[in-house]
């Protein structure tokens, strides 16, 4: 995966303890997950499809998304800022391997040209460098 | 707003009405919506500040979707597909214009270099073809 996009990492931890850890990670850098969306559950009730444990978190600074909005009121087509955590396809030991992935949300905003506006960049860097430390304290940095 | 991001229209209903015809407009077209963030309400809990009607629907059409996560798994970082529904800045008045965007899906898996892999790129491009309709089903088209 493109670093422009986003970040992955994994960790030594079963798939629940996982989501837990990662929403007590965002927590801390003032992130409060605000959708989830459980992707094995959804594809199994809409098209009856079996996929591994998959969950997409939906992460909100609401300072910063306020400031981002009211700069350019489009950028809620990029909010909120998605971590992902996948069951790694190597099983499902407890204990096992959880694939993180988080996005970049200073190389979406560049990406999307959002960045050319000083204000977003400057938002997106802040929300990047927080998204960071984030990806930090889970490898327990 | 670039073309490469999404798409803005605007509909002579009101707010909670807009939001309605939306969502109808994506279920023809296979998108159900899996999250709703009311930004206004958001905002006002955790900051205590007031913004306009503004809301984020995460559209997700589950047959492309496990088709994108079962290619790449880290499509999942873009999504669902959202589509984002404002009060216009002119005001309140019932029947007044309400600001609609919805996300250009092909042009974020191009942007994101995802649309390198012929497979999202294929599906980018029907979701983007499925979202074209439901914008023009909402113009009255």
């Amino acid at each position: 995966m493109s670093e422009q996009i986003g970040f992955e990492l994994t960790l030594d931890l079963g798939f629940d303890e996982a989501i837990e850890a990662v929403t007590a990670a965002l927590k801390q850098e003032g992130f409060g997950v605000l959708t989830r969306i459980d992707v094995h559950t959804t594809l199994k009730q809409k098209i009856d499809v079996d996929f591994r444990p998959y969950t997409i978190l939906g992460a909100c600074n609401p300072a910063l998304a306020h400031k981002a909005l009211t700069a350019r009121a489009e950028v809620g087509l990029m909010l909120p800022c998605n971590v992902t955590v996948e069951q790694g396809p190597d099983g499902t030991a407890p204990g096992g391997r959880t694939l993180v992935r988080i996005i970049n949300a200073k190389g979406m905003m560049d990406m999307s040209g959002f960045g050319d506006d000083p204000a977003i960049r400057e938002i997106g860097a802040e929300a990047a460098e927080r998204l960071g430390r984030v990806e930090q304290n889970l490898r327990g940095g």
